[in-house]
């Protein structure tokens, strides 16, 4: 496939049949970026060497506020403490397991962690009080997830698959026991990492179009209206073509905002990190 | 300079005399990632045509949480609000200024957004009770902070620079009010993009050898404790060569911990928010 052709592709996978933009500014990296989709099914095989380094490499090169490195990464590769996790999770959640915690070779563990600060802190003689103000947990929530996305985007450039796991958060207190977390850290999500299964391959998720979440020089409540009807279009061409029981994405919306069910644990979060000290004031 | 030796300067510049990773997987992607580094200072231009298209389509194609889509994207080009919210977040801060707001040509306000979901599912006839949990705030954090990475990258890899600006919290409710936001929405965080003015050129900080934030199966507490010196080695380093005033990154790190003036109004932060509508329950 030549060059335009590829890029027609990926952007028909991110937008389908709604509007699409048509002057992006490609390169291996956009192209790298567009062509991203979460995988679940991994070969049961190591990764390659240098594929965490690399990994880290790249997160460790995100922005971070102040300079406070407010995150830390727990690499899983114990087949044991893999499963005893994956236990852990499957017990919140309706449907039976979520394969690919046990299947991926290596799980990692996002922390949004203010430990070292708490520690460093208190050794010079202070009180850490900035830690218990709610911008901190937000602080280190975006730390982690700025250094997760480049991590992401890192490992699908070396060949691999990877999908956030933000169902670890189900059993937020249990997982932070299992592998020891200090006050103030949290494993904000996870992430499956491997080698993907060619067999059992995913897809690109569709968006909107840009016009729904963009906005020029304020907010305008309803600009993603006109754009819900071609966007359940392609959600639902989407679901069908991967074999996904038919629902509208308004639907699922619906349900993400009301059911207990969906939660599966993740309402006990802000009991769980204030426990661990993030006292949200 | 060949390919080998623009490596090791990538590793030389993020870790200085540390420890450096051995066996990263170099590719366009990550060498883009690991040449990260923050610009304050941009050329008074404005973007090139596809840029903010650009950055959007990777910003979509980043992974979110259940489909949601928990960010919006506010553009601002217009001289006279950037201006006012330039004003705004400089009366915050105990400096004069902060050049970039108002320098570059566009900034970005990256909204974490639940008002899409709040709206359909109240039109369905339902409560969106879980938008009021601790969670849906951090699931829409993390949605836009992973966004938001994907766009900075994108920038970069086409020639632009850009900073993230925390700092927008500080008056996260006037920022808010002045830019329209519906409730169960807000600025998570602010960026400055433009083109690097290569006058006022900055260099990428420095960060802690991989060992001291990766964690093989459970975390070890004190992991980071024998990198210490070295890294404040490369810090001290890093501030003399950018003629920064001297400081220890601990000092930094307990100044950023203790101090209400570092906070400048994020303290607030909790309030807006509950008012806006995450309950943070």
């Amino acid at each position: 496939m030549d060059r335009d052709a590829y890029h027609a592709a990926l952007l028909s996978s991110r937008y389908g049949d709604q509007p699409r933009p048509t002057n992006i500014i490609w390169n291996d990296v956009v192209e790298q970026q567009v062509a991203h989709k979460s995988v679940r099914t991994f070969l049961d095989e190591p990764l390659p060497d240098g594929s965490l380094e690399t990994m880290v490499a790249a997160a460790q090169s995100s922005s971070t506020s102040s300079a406070l490195h407010l995150w830390s990464l727990v690499a899983v590769t114990d087949a044991a403490l893999k499963q005893r996790l994956a236990d852990t999770i499957s017990a919140t959640v309706p449907i039976d397991r979520i394969p690919c915690i046990e299947e991926a070779p290596v799980l990692l563990l996002w922390v949004a962690d203010a430990s070292r600060s708490a520690a460093l802190t208190k050794e010079l003689g202070s009180d850490p009080v900035v830690l218990e103000h709610l911008d901190t947990f937000l602080m280190a929530s975006i730390d982690t997830a700025l250094a997760a996305q480049n991590a992401a985007l890192a490992a699908e450039s070396i060949g691999l698959g990877i999908v956030f796991l933000g169902v670890m958060r189900n059993a937020a207190k249990k997982v932070a026991e299992i592998i020891g977390l200090p006050p103030y850290s949290f494993v904000a999500f996870g992430m499956a990492v491997g080698r993907p299964d060619p067999q059992r391959a995913s897809a690109p998720r569709p968006r909107m179009p840009q016009s729904a979440v963009v906005h020029d020089n304020g907010y305008q409540q309803d600009r993603y209206r006109p754009y819900l009807d071609g966007y359940e279009e392609a959600y639902r061409r989407f679901r069908n073509s991967q074999q996904m029981s038919p629902e509208t994405w308004q639907s699922s919306v619906q349900e993400a905002a009301t059911s207990m069910a969906y939660m599966g644990g993740r309402q006990d979060l802000r009991d769980m990190v204030t426990e661990r000290g993030f006292k949200l004031r």
